[in-house]
C-alpha cells in the first residue's frame, strides 16, 4: 500500500507532467555548470539559485561535501562538458550541529554494531561534519582547486545561503 | 571579475530573497522523508516530485547511485529524523551511456596519470554506471533494503522519472 508520501508523488507528478513540455531538453547541461549544495530540506535550488531546466547539474549531500561529490563532479565534467562549479554551503547546516564521535555514538546506540560496520563499510564511518561554514566553503573550494581529477582552469566559485532569508552571499 | 553564471546566480537569487518568506522553516524536515536522485540537469525534484520548501532532503549525485548517497541518508535519518526514502532514477540517464572503462580512459586521456590518482584516491575510481535504469533501481533499493546502517522498518520505494513526459512511474 502506497504511504502518504508516495501518493504526494504521484499526485504532484501528475499535475506536473500534465502541463510538462521541455521533453526535449538534451543530456549535457546547457549552461555547462555544476552545482553542490546541501540536502538540506530548506534549499530549493532552482528557484534559489536561478538554474532553468536543462541547464546545470545539481549534487546535493550532507553539508555540500566537496570530497562526497567528486565522482559526481568528474562525470559531469570528464563525460558531460561542464567547465564551471558553483559550491553552496549555508547557515544553520545540520553538519554544524554535530561532531563525528556523536554520529558515530548515535549509530551504535540505535543500530549497533551491525551499523558500524556498515558505516565503515560504506563512507570509512566518516561523517564529514565541520564548526564553520564560511571556512568550511573556503576550504572545499581550495581542495577542488588542487584536485588532479579536475581540471586547472575550471572556475571554482564559493557561496554561502542563509536560510533565514533567502539571500546568497559570495565567500571565496 | 564574476563569470555570467555567477552573475546569473547572484542576480536570480536577488529576485528569490526579496519575496523570500518562509525563513523560519525547522531544520529537520518536516514531512521526515528523504529523496535520493540523479544531478541531471533535466530534473527539478521539487517541481516534479511535489516537494515543498522545508518537506523532505534532497540527495542527489550522478546516477542517484545509493551507495554513494549512504553517508547522507544516515545523517537524514540517524541526526535529522527521516524514516523514509524515495530512490528516484531516470530516463536517458548519462550513466546508461559509457562503462567503468570508458570514463577511466577519459580520465587519463584528459587529465593524465595524476587525474588517475586523484580518482582513485577520491572515490576508488569507481564511476559506477549501470547498463539499465529498472534493473538498477530494484538492486539499489534492495542493497539499502539490506544495509545495516538504514534501520529495519524504513519505508523504501523505487521510481523512475521519464525526462521525455515529466512522469514518474513506480518501479518497486
Amino acid at each position: 500500500m502506497a504511504t502518504p508520501i508516495q501518493e504526494n508523488l504521484v499526485g504532484s507528478n501528475n499535475a506536473y507532467a500534465t502541463n510538462f513540455t521541455q521533453g526535449d531538453l538534451a543530456l549535457p547541461p546547457a549552461k555547462k555548470y555544476a552545482v553542490v549544495t546541501c540536502m538540506d530540506a530548506r534549499i530549493d535550488p532552482a528557484a534559489a539559485f536561478g538554474i532553468n531546466l536543462g541547464d546545470a547539474h545539481v549534487i546535493r549531500n550532507a553539508g555540500a561535501v566537496a570530497s562526497d561529490a567528486l565522482r559526481s563532479l568528474v562525470i559531469s565534467q570528464q563525460l558531460l562538458g561542464t567547465t564551471e562549479i558553483l559550491l553552496v554551503k549555508h547557515t544553520g547546516c545540520g553538519m554544524l550541529t554535530f561532531e563525528e564521535t556523536d554520529a558515530a555514538n548515535m549509530v551504535r546506540q540505535n543500530l549497533g554494531d551491525e551499523g558500524i560496520k556498515a558505516i565503515a563499510d560504506g563512507f570509512a564511518g566518516k561523517f564529514l561534519p565541520f564548526p564553520d561554514v564560511e571556512a568550511a566553503v573556503k576550504s572545499d573550494v581550495e581542495w577542488l582547486k588542487q584536485n588532479k581529477a579536475i581540471p586547472e582552469g575550471t572556475k571554482i566559485s564559493g557561496w554561502v545561503y542563509e536560510v533565514e532569508t533567502g539571500k546568497v552571499k559570495s565567500v571565496q
